[in-house]
């Protein structure tokens, strides 16, 4: 096989509905964003890739896809120094505020990682194997998800009541449980804390365990509450919890909680990227990490932190915002081909209902199967992200702020964490 | 592509001549033992992997080659659990005792290693392209290696002398450093010491500093020396070295000295495998780990490691034991494909001058083109490899032991370390 080059890139910008999903900074928008992007190769084959849809990275995006064209698909070494080269010293935002502080490497990485994504599924194509046998190959042919619960209203302010109904109890959190259990098989739960007083969400932990008793239950409050208040509620929650998920700011908060609860504590906010390792493990702040392609830059980049995990004896997680099926391809493909990826792994998927992929996944018994079709083994639906990108184009959101559109609603909220 | 599965694993024990090199622990023997894989495929295609020839690896290859029948030449990781499952708790030896203690996770992953780097090798003649292709890409050309200097005698007792002659003294040292820079354009020079005391070690040194400025130096006494002496030579040799290598045993001990050295401490004797990372990173016992796919697990988990130094503010260079064509094609391939490995590689190449493979290397300015054609890019030379074959079944040697041989000529001969 000669050099496979890159010979276009696209990026399409998309927003699907998204219920009104509260967490610690704000609720989400009526508009989800993501960007799908195509690279085009010179042999005739397309690889896809998708990743956050907030318009600065969509423009650090086209810049860095315009900037690839010749680069062999074979060589995401070169594909990441030209995303270097074109970004430079760029330091972009995260305006949701739930992955922790953006430096110029991890620009950088969450720029890369879709391109790697569209390189690797075009590679599988061109080779006639899953992206899974270009990482080593799957050690499972199927890849657990948790059901990941949110607080909710029951509609977005004047519009009709979506599906889901109303979360705002502990029994309504049970009820989306049982749901989401029932529908799609899920036998591990994360609740999307940071929303109420510690207390309600204490009692809507253990009502949790009354009503499942034998799933592993996680609590993710993304740093709401100080250091002393996390240390209360780990006592509470003693023995009732598999992980803990960032409870509190930053790895020297996160370390002194950690020396005083029993169950490991997770993070997707205070190792965020490989230069916040050596701190997190030198302070003890956290017993697992979660990994997520999409910020440490790629299905490879994934595996290397998989292997510091297994080096330094943390846990390995996935972590999820919300997405559609390319990136659900690709995290299936990568959880696939890390052994020590054994918590199952966060998705939104439940909360949306609408796709840019013809034949979406199904889950059965909360797992998925690991496609064994060439590459990711998703194929784009163009008539459905023309939908998507015609309602980017309608939904006036260019930015997810939850903060901002909670503001628009409630002007007196206050983001400030922690909150208790 | 469907399953492209193991048909077949073919080990064949070579042995080389070896001159009688000087180490801290003995001697070369006349011959130097290593193994050549192959494994073919139900494609057609058959993969290439060197490893050590010792005769209870030789079993442990036998025993997995044998295992993996049916395996699929993607499932490198499916690879690595048949091993696993073959060698059970198994630990090897090492009886040149060069490279530090050997676990059973140790012993899985320098058997499995030949087989990783086999499967490779069929991937890329699949696929068409270089085997650094399937590790992300080359992102250099060349990749550059260092001048391997040994003391040694001019003939192994009651044989001819060898072409190199003897070096017994800082000027022969000098002698050998120019031969080898004049016959393969070098530009790093690294010492095995460990042999004399240390004063004269120091001198030869110096020696090679005034003979070649401008040339990066290393030292390796292969644990010869106690804390105090080593951080005595560290002082003597300020501003000299780039690295000085194993000066003293263990993690502790490193750390001791490399509080009062200046030059960063590498090694390839107290991290030799994943589980001595933490202490070494928690201990500061290093700052350079010299990586070696025999014994890492081949070239991904090189990569792993590459990942983990680059991470850990550590550098990264690359050991060699003896070897031949094979390995030097996969050595070039993975340090082409990892970014951090900046370092000059270790190699034995210029102390032999027979091999297995067609078309060997050549150097250029101490450097090795990145092989571009498909797999590692080197072919197998049968009457070569029967030739190599026919002198492993004459020479007598069966495990290595630089100790043992040289306690057969002096016997009073004392390998214990540190021994100044």
């Amino acid at each position: 096989m000669n050099s496979i080059r890159i010979a276009n890139v696209v990026v399409t910008p998309v927003a699907f509905h998204d219920p009104p999903l509260l967490n610690a900074v704000g609720v989400h928008e009526p508009f989800a964003l993501r960007s799908i992007i195509e690279v085009e190769s010179d042999a005739g084959v397309t690889g896809l890739g998708e990743s956050y849809g907030d318009a600065a990275h969509l423009d650090r995006l086209r810049r860095v896809g315009g900037a690839l064209r010749g680069v062999d698909v074979f060589d995401t070494h070169q594909i990441l120094a030209t995303t270097q080269r074109v970004l430079g010293g760029v330091v972009g935002t995260d305006a949701h505020g739930l992955t922790g502080s953006i430096n110029a490497a991890g620009t950088v990485l969450r720029t890369f990682s879709a391109f790697e994504v569209a390189a690797l599924d075009i590679q599988g194509k061109l080779l006639g194997r899953p992206v899974s046998d270009l990482l080593g190959g799957a050690v499972r042919d199927r890849v657990p998800y948790s059901a990941y619960l949110f607080y909710k209203w029951d509609a977005h302010p004047d519009r009709e009541p979506d599906q889901f109904g109303e979360a705002l109890t502990p029994s309504e959190i049970v009820a989306q449980a049982r749901w989401m259990l029932d529908t799609y098989g899920f036998r591990a739960i994360k609740l999307k804390g940071g929303v109420f007083e510690p207390a309600a969400e204490i009692e809507a932990v253990r009502e949790l365990r009354r009503a499942f008793p034998d799933v592993p239950l996680r609590l993710d409050p993304n740093t709401a509450w100080s250091v002393a208040t996390s240390i209360e509620v780990g006592a509470a929650l003693e023995g009732v919890l598999e992980y803990l998920e960032d409870p509190t700011p930053g790895r020297t908060g996160m370390a002194a909680v950690a020396r005083d609860v029993s169950m490991p504590l997770a993070t997707n906010m205070c190792v965020v990227g490989f230069d916040d390792i050596p701190s997190a493990v030198d302070q003890r702040s956290v017993g697992v990490i979660l990994s997520d392609h999409h910020y440490w830059g790629g299905l490879r980049k994934v595996q290397d932190l998989a292997a510091i995990c297994d080096t330094f004896d943390l846990g390995l997680s996935m972590h999820s915002n919300s997405h559609l099926g390319i990136s659900l391809a690709a995290m299936t493909h990568v959880a696939a081909a890390v052994p020590n990826l054994t918590y199952a792994l966060d998705t939104h998927w439940p909360w949306k209902s609408e796709d840019v992929i013809v034949d979406t996944f199904t889950f059965d018994e909360g797992s998925l199967a690991v496609p064994t079709r060439p590459g990711l083994g998703v194929e784009l639906d163009r008539d459905a992200l023309a939908r998507l990108h015609e309602q980017y184009l309608g939904c006036g959101v260019l930015e997810r702020s939850d903060t901002r559109y909670m503001q628009s609603l409630h002007p007196s909220y206050d983001a400030t964490l922690p909150r208790w």
